[in-house]
């Protein structure tokens, strides 16, 4: 049953078209309700909407949800349309009228918004612990080849001496620029909508605002409702964006390795079980997983681009185009942890052949030391250039 | 049980990462590579690497398989990698060595492209007659209205005279565009892939693609094995650009209903039981459908771009990445179906309110004619122009 | 002057921000606005609106323009705000009441329309020339060195057996299915807007509108003037993709080029007048045109999205967005055109380094093809597959 | 004359293509790389390699090219490719030996780096003025009209009431957001690249860039000469993205005031001197400045997708195609300034019509409040809502 049954039934087609799979979707934000929920609750026992009794009956129901959930019992039906209603329903079904109580002063896009912000919170808290594994499973692989050489490469053509070391470390401390992008970024988003109702308050009743923000552990509240409007689908792409800045990382970090890897390289290799065969070419050995991070940050480009070319030409308060970019959003958050988890796998398994590197350091990558000393001994910088340059240049 | 299998064990979570979700999204797929399995079946016998005993037996395990499938009771394990997998495993399980006979001169790159190929060239045919059952309800809305004039808008502001008829009209002639549009894509992709092995042919036995191409209902092959692999990636964007460019006209259509069914137009109205309500607002009545529609043209350019983006900067010959358009295609396909229907059957409920839409037809919507009627008369239209704009101008 | 002028001035902050840089990228735009003017005269004269004396003045007032233009001296004021006001004013100025008499039946929208239409039918015209050019050296440089073999890779490892005439032959059927695409897309925009006025069609007078279809050149009328609107930003995208499907191949032809140019492969090398240099390392010999070419591609999907997005959630009839849809067209066009001259430039000197091509053809590459062999022999594939597996496995 | 200068020319058609436009966009950064210049001058003298003669020389040198470019006078030719080439020339041509010196220590590639985040970080020190101006505009209107009431709407349907105070006021508090988002993005940048030279280090000498980066304002030096390199096309897509999400908030409220200006609310309006007309319909009044504000969102969605599509797939190191993300990333923060100086000058001329908007908040917005009035009378909200909710459904 709908928050906003009527005498009347929806067109069946049209349904199912309007509720997609929020009802799948909404289980990875169904325990975030649960938690605003009861915030919720408790601020209408507070205000004396709910008795001491209804309070504990409805935490009581509550409780039972999120144990239900988390044995994988507790079913969102496509009826319900989402987690939202699926939770009310639950409630009403099993505690009556006290049930029906907690929608007071609250609507369904405030349950939408505020579970939503508290998943991303949560969420934003897992990718920095990831990023920081990945960070160490990069220290760990610069530890054991900190000293090798290798050649640096400029316009794909070797350019001058470099090192594990240095190529590793460079990922090691873009990864800090990605922690502080991500630390403001949940800052920016750590305001709690609850109680912006559908987006223009709630009229007649008082909700406090700060207690709930309290509860929920939100940092300040978001005051004008319509700006809980505004922020949605905005909020989202930023949270996006974070995604795709640290999947650029991964993404070169993984073009490195692949290209490194190549026969005609052979500076690094992984190890067998990281890789795939072919079904026709029996000596293959394919370097699948990071073919795929390579792609995902594509995937994760493509799943921005949604949400904010969706999110423009659209008229203040809420549009049901909204709901379209839940999927996007937890797309890229589900891509960008996997990725992590994978990149930090791959570097733990990762070998550095120390030979061919050492073979690979050829004469022309020292030119621009050469022509160095050339200017110590005072030879003008551009004169030595031209000089050192006709000793590489083509016959 | 893949069909690289060596003598070791891929790492698990490598295994799942590159997985992903095929083996769900194959079911789409799966019936596909069935008709490609038989017609490569049907040629090895011809090229005497079957004996008819053995044909018979694989196009017998095919049939089951496509039986199997059809009642929803077949299988693909996410061991099983992949559609094309399941189903080599399952002939190799029911048939022994005959079952393994079927991959000989194919490789899974040969299967993939195959089947893929041939769902595009059906999911076309089926878009192709959603598009005429569009166009058919809009010819019907039509039929009903069309002389009921309407204001025409430039700017968003009130322009000239308008109808339902214009302005359903102008829907159903770009119906004809993009029916030309798709015609071409299927044009240029009706080409058989199969034979391409793993993108450089095969070695050793001389594989009769124009015997497969026959077979498949392809209406020509691709002949060189590195232009099957090009077109990967490519064919999938030109597809979904088909995808995008009808898109684009049920979003503007969607917009334009969704604005003219506002209190303050009302030109338009939907019936009730397209609707959905608030879960705050006693009195809403919300065209959740249209919104939907509208947003989901953003879901298809986030698709498009995607693979556009993925397949750049990539070396000749098959990359893994690729795997990675098969989502983007699927939900294009799929959601340009849903929403074709869902705009037909918008179309066969949508109600004009003659009478709202002649009271918007105020005098300013016939300056023009009016600044016409005194050219008609003599005056120069730059004149007759100044003359009645002054008419109209902010007092 | 604007065509527009009213008794007050228009703010002149707000006057530079909405004109932009029209009165700039016109310039590409003004010869084709002659030819519709031309027509659009020649119809005026048919229809007695201007007599034979009064249409000869404004043809002899047209070609002054071109000529003018031809030769660079024709000027577009920042406060004509574009080519087709600039021409108006021109007439004006020149023949007095003679020259305002053309901008009846006639709205800027419809100049612009038919400019902008007339201009892509012949760009597309161009580029069909270029990517037959380039296809051409394609063939030079196959024909050259067809025979050469080099590897095959997939997911970027050594495959199987390939040859310079089997990539880039793939490159060159290729051409075929954008040459196809093209003249499909040619085919759909193929249809003249002008008469549609300012979306609403010309009240009052009949234009006649199928004469100047003949006299553009169109193939046939587009007849509902809603439809003419419809199809803005609608045909540049189809345009533009028509651009981004060139350049993936030119992509990864470049590609393919820089890696195999890379001292570690050394199978086609670039010759060095057409590289650039370093300002510090004085080895280096760069192939900036490639890199650029590469870059390029994702120039114009950047260009294609900005269409896309911005036609999005739009309502019907014109809007002052569709302005900004002429940029990219414009931008994606030079890039493609520049970038197809440069690879036919690129390919007449492309040299393949034989010996090393040789060099690299190791026997993993004929794994494979060995496999098969005991296929012959009567081995089951997967059986023939294994034993030639463990003989390439690390030991 | 390059600073890579050989013995040979490179091919005229090649150089044109990839010197590209930035001989003119580099107008915008050449002040920066005199700002550089002088801190690289600086340190050389304080590490020995130019005496206080040649430092006092190349510091008049650089001082004379900032007022010729400052005057208009200073010349980049496309021979010299770019700025830096250019400012290297004039200081050779002025100078003689001494003006070669300069480039001791430092590569082009440096820079480019150096200047380039100058010219970052005054940009967005421009922006973040100009969102503040913005915000005073949105106060000032603000002010004016706080307490008119006027419908909200949620699903492009009237919801519950509203006020010109909640839905400007709700822009104003956005903006806070995104001025937290550019100081963190300004924080994430403010990082010394220079000394990196190609992307691994200066050899020999030992360059001063603590020194450097105090010179220039950078509160820190980006240690891993490979970090600058990998940071190259990721920050400007922070950046990109700063301007991304204020020009959300544009486009937003451009659609909004285009909304509520039709004749069918006439909640507000703009001053006909910001208002453009057409050349057919003399009475219109057309809000160009605020449907180029909406499109422009856009274009900057669009040149953002190309720089994170362009910098996928390459390998680490310094890649040509970086010089392509410049135009996207000046093109946005040009748009970026010019729409946020509009939208101020757009507030300060816009008038709210009091009477209409009071006309048009009818019963319906008032359903949620009459509920919660039932509510308040001991009636559960569901049941109070299904009462309200008959009153206003369809008879």
């Amino acid at each position: 049953m709908k928050l906003w049954k009527k005498d009347f039934e929806l067109n069946r087609e049209i349904e199912r078209f309007t509720v997609g799979n929020d009802y799948i979707l909404d289980f990875k934000i169904l325990p975030y309700d649960l938690i605003a929920s009861e915030a919720h609750a408790r601020m209408l026992e507070r205000a004396g909407i709910l008795n001491r009794e209804e309070l504990k009956k409805l935490l009581k129901g509550l409780a039972e949800i999120s144990s239900l959930n988390a044995s994988g019992k507790f079913r969102i039906n496509q009826e319900d349309e989402d987690c939202h209603t699926a939770i009310e329903n639950y409630l009403t079904l099993k505690l009556g009228e006290v049930g029906k109580k907690i929608h007071t002063a609250r609507s369904r896009n405030d349950q939408v918004l505020a579970a939503l912000r508290l998943y991303e919170k949560n969420e934003l808290d897992k990718i920095r612990a990831l990023l920081k594994d990945y960070q160490d499973a990069l220290r760990s692989a610069i530890k054991k080849y900190s000293k090798v050489q290798l050649p640096g490469y400029t316009h794909m053509q070797k350019a001058m001496p470099s090192s594990i070391g240095m190529w590793l470390g460079s990922y090691c401390d873009s990864v800090n620029d990605d922690l502080k992008l991500l630390d403001s970024i949940y800052g920016i988003i750590d305001q709690n909508p609850l109680g912006s109702a559908a987006g223009f308050g709630v009229p007649v009743f008082a909700v406090d605002r700060k207690f709930t923000a309290k509860e929920m552990g939100f940092s300040r509240v978001m005051g004008n409702p319509m700006h809980c409007q505004l922020s949605r689908g905005k909020f989202e792409s930023l949270i996006i964006n974070v995604m795709s800045s640290v999947m650029y990382d991964l993404n070169k970090l993984a073009t490195d390795m692949m290209l490194f890897s190549m026969a005609e390289f052979a500076y690094v290799s992984l190890p067998k079980e990281f890789c795939t065969g072919s079904s026709i070419m029996p000596q293959k050995k394919n370097p699948d997983v990071l073919e795929l991070i390579r792609a995902k940050y594509h995937v994760v480009l493509g799943e921005e681009f949604k949400v904010k070319s969706m999110i423009g030409n659209l008229m203040s308060g809420y549009n049901r185009d909204l709901q379209l970019t839940k999927e996007p959003l937890i797309n890229s958050i589900e891509t960008t942890k996997s990725c992590l988890r994978m990149m930090a796998l791959v570097l733990s398994g990762l070998k550095v052949n120390e030979e061919n590197c050492s073979k690979a350091m050829t004469p022309e990558l020292y030119a621009t030391e050469e022509a160095y000393k050339l200017v110590k001994k005072g030879v003008p910088f551009r004169e030595a250039y031209r000089k050192i340059g006709e000793k590489f240049s083509d016959k």
